[in-house]
């Protein structure tokens, strides 16, 4: 089971086995009012600025997201899909939850992008799949639904199931979907992480396909994020997440870690060449 | 499943969903050179110092290991764990490879103490268990025999199997056996940890029983030691592992976070509490 998405020139494979995959986090301006405000006021070279950020700090996979009050996404993120891509090489993501903003983006992307998001809603689902067939996109789907997010892991999994059958169904391979288990936050729900857990398990015994996580969240409101983050993202891949959403400056040296303990960097390499790197930069 | 164990005052519940229980990692004098020399100049009262030093830094169970080429263990074990007892109220775990110092120091021991080691071997089996059995105590099994450590999960979860079997022909119920699957070094093989993390979670599958590991042996010769045997015990603690033999004063913040995530720390109290204490002092 294999991922493969491609910017301008970069590639990148998601599968199991292989070294963990970074999505940056995205350039989302939700309670960034600067950065809102910048685009509103129509200046999108602030992408580009954050995309390029995002790539120095390690990640692999540029998340675009454009969406604020104010902001037009249909004419503003296609045009900061093309400002990104003159400057990054790696896949991009694209964040939006306005098909129509998607469906401009996707005409403008150079290579094969992710898709970021559907979730398992009628309505989303029968507008978002079908721009994923037809531009040949991977597609992160979200355990949601009408309903909201379950705090069950087994009506998790049952979303991911309908998810990746849609898609199917649209000629979409089992591939091309990175499922998101979502993570909410521990210090209001002593249980939360545990059901993310739980889920990751049972769709990846029962699905195979490979799997995101935004996993951040999961820390709000504690004190010592950072290291909370980086331990729920090493049970979180050794569960069988490969491609996590991530502050990659936060926690990129914590996967790099996890990937030496999981036997996906022979010799540890990759670690000893980033603790290096990071020693001489002092 | 609950291993209860006991020292003069303090009573240790490991249990899987209870917070994880912190076995100090051992007052060994291998490849400690002065703790040595002082031991076989007679000098007890090392241990004793030893032994606070790790309650001081947060462990539950403290680990009695007077080892050394020149110490008449026989002798030298019981009267350091009287010495221990008398300053320090949690369960001792009762460290040695020698059956008849074992004995002398189950004799003196008040409580019920963790008995550390019986392995796979047939003349460790039958010279450790019965001791265990005659004082009621709880026993760490090796996943280890004649053949060493084998690369092959299911070959240390049939050795776990054995123990559990040995020892209940002798009236040791399973809930006082904590099963160590052994952590060999990652730099040394990449697959190594992964080994770990499978055969502790067949023997979690088949077993059900509490286990133990010692953790700090799969970092060595990598930097940043510390975050890799974080991360490790994350992840072997997710799969089972409940109460590992560690550096409490290294890895405790990191397993206190670990409880928080899988739900054993109802709103964080522990942890915030144990953060606070640390910004005080810091």
């Amino acid at each position: 089971m294999e991922t493969v998405l491609k910017g301008t020139e970069g590639t990148v494979h998601i599968a199991p086995g292989r070294p963990t995959v970074l999505i940056g986090e995205r350039i989302n301006p939700t309670g960034r009012k600067k950065l809102a405000t910048e685009l509103e006021a129509g200046n999108i070279e602030v992408v580009k600025r954050e995309a390029l950020a995002q790539i120095e700090v390690g990640a692999d996979v540029i998340d675009v997201n454009v969406g604020a009050t104010g902001v037009d996404q249909v004419a503003v993120l296609p045009r900061a899909v093309e400002m990104v891509q003159e400057v990054v090489k790696a896949p991009l993501s694209i964040d939006t939850s306005d098909p129509a903003a998607l469906a401009a983006a996707l005409q403008v992307y150079q290579g094969k992008p992710l898709v970021n998001s559907v979730n398992g809603e009628e309505k989303n689902l029968s507008r978002v799949l079908p721009l994923v067939a037809d531009y040949g996109a991977a597609v992160i789907g979200l355990c949601m639904d009408e309903e909201g997010i379950s705090d069950d892991p087994h009506r998790r999994l049952e979303i991911a199931r309908k998810i990746v059958e849609r898609a199917k169904a649209l000629g979409i391979p089992r591939e091309d979907i990175l499922i998101d288990c979502l993570a909410l936050t521990v210090s209001a729900d002593s249980g939360a992480a545990l059901v993310t857990l739980e889920a990751i398990r049972l769709v990846k015994d029962e699905l195979g396909v490979n799997m995101t996580l935004g996993a951040s969240n999961v820390s709000f409101g504690l004190p010592d994020r950072e290291l909370l983050n980086g331990l729920f993202l090493a049970i979180a891949i050794r569960e069988g997440v490969n491609a996590p959403i991530v502050n990659a400056a936060q926690v990129r040296q914590a996967i790099l870690a996890v990937d030496v303990l999981l036997g996906r960097d022979e010799f540890a390499m990759r670690y000893i060449k980033d603790y290096r790197k990071r020693q001489k930069k002092g």
